[in-house]
């Protein structure tokens, strides 16, 4: 018996989440009926992280076990055959069979974009927020910088998460500007002012709905709507109603996991 | 009677492309319902670009005459009540009773879009065309550089076209790698290598499907199936057979119109 590991990107506009549920289809319940075509048996997935409905990735794990010939890294190839087209598994190799992809040491890096302009702009709207009031880059960098390190992060969590302990550590967390005029030249000049906002977030783990409302957070930040004395409070208070709104799910995407253990 | 100029952006994903027709929704058809919902007439529209099914803009340009009282810079929030989400008036001005929108001297700039990697990445698809076979994008330079300036662009243009004059001018083909690295940091770095290839044009207007097959001919030159011999012989003799083929519209999109007289 083998165990397999696979990166698997998708866009997830059409998808309940990771998942499998009953109330819609899901990433995971997709990737299983293409187990299940590929190999002719059921075939139980362990994933490593349970995205949200609508948010996107490139990088989630998955693992599975099978005797099946298959050589480990053709099962890539394989299994996109009998996968939807927003679905594709980038990279397929085996690993170690007791490797377990959420209990193991890991940096889990997210990206959260925001199309920070006066007006939405169609090609953004699937993978994007749009954020028409002006964003103060800086003022966001100031909170950010406040919640990096170990933390309990009780004041950003929704209701709903199982886990009890809700500390967690923040490696890093990075906000890039990409003005229109980097992008495009100065084709939108003088037609629409603005750009992308990318807040790209690594830690070792996160609670439910915490990158989008660190996300939410750091919006109003920019915003002028909150402090960095009452994020300090929150914190430390582990009140949630100090921090801001749990940022739309299509601004969000699971760039990628790395494992800090060997494979 | 005033002239009001708008600035489009659109996804052309599902959209029989700009031009009102027969078979399909088109973007000038919301754009025209739009308009007699607001102004509770028909309006003649002229547009400067009729871009093909698929293909994207974000600086599309059209002109409509009315007597409305609605400031003209207050046309595009106006309008954008009335349309689909899909189709968004940037911004609106009044512009010279005689300006028409092709006219007149002016620079277009389109951007083709290339996923330059082993495989697709769903968040992609929408926006980009995916070629797994390398490209020396350095061969791909040689080749752009030769369609720069003043040619005869028959070998470039499909059939179905009603231009006569094939000669046009383009200022400039800019060709930009944007790998994964640069991206995303090192989050794809072993499961997947490549990035984005885009392809800027610049030019005074475009024959049907021009940028399409400009695009279909540089990836065929970067993969080492075109030479620059063939392409230099292909401007001189306009045989269609010498070029590469139509590259598909999703990878394309219109970045904007600069109109070199006063508007």
């Amino acid at each position: 018996m083998k165990r397999i590991m696979l990166r698997i990107a998708y866009d997830g506009t059409n998808y309940h989440g990771w998942q499998i549920q009953k109330n819609g289809v899901t990433v995971e319940q997709r990737l299983s009926e293409a187990l299940l075509a590929l190999l002719g048996a059921e075939t139980e997935l362990i994933g490593a992280s349970r995205t949200d409905a609508g948010v996107h990735a490139i990088g989630n794990v998955a693992v599975f076990d099978t005797d099946s010939r298959i050589p480990p890294g053709k099962f890539a190839v394989a299994l996109n055959h009998y996968l939807p087209e927003d679905i594709r598994i980038l990279h397929s190799q085996e690993v170690r069979t007791d490797f377990h992809p959420r209990h193991c040491d890991s940096m889990k890096t997210y990206e959260y974009t925001i199309l920070a302009a006066q007006r939405e702009i169609p090609i953004f709207s699937r993978y994007s927020y749009h954020v028409y009031r002006p964003l103060d880059v800086e003022k966001m960098r100031i909170v950010a910088e406040m919640l990096e390190g170990t933390h309990d992060f009780s004041a950003f969590c929704s209701a709903g998460g199982q886990v009890k302990d809700k500390v967690r550590t923040i490696y890093n967390i990075n906000i890039k500007e990409v003005p229109f005029s980097d992008r495009w030249g100065d084709n939108l000049s003088g037609i629409l002012e603005g750009g992308e906002v990318r807040i790209r977030v690594s830690g070792n783990g996160f609670l439910y709905n915490m990158v989008r409302i660190i996300a939410g957070t750091l919006i109003e930040a920019g915003q002028g709507d909150r402090t960095a004395a009452s994020i300090r409070e929150a914190l430390e208070s582990g009140d949630r109603s100090l921090t801001g709104p749990t940022a739309p799910p299509q601004g969000l995407m699971l760039l990628g996991i790395q494992y800090l253990e060997d494979l």
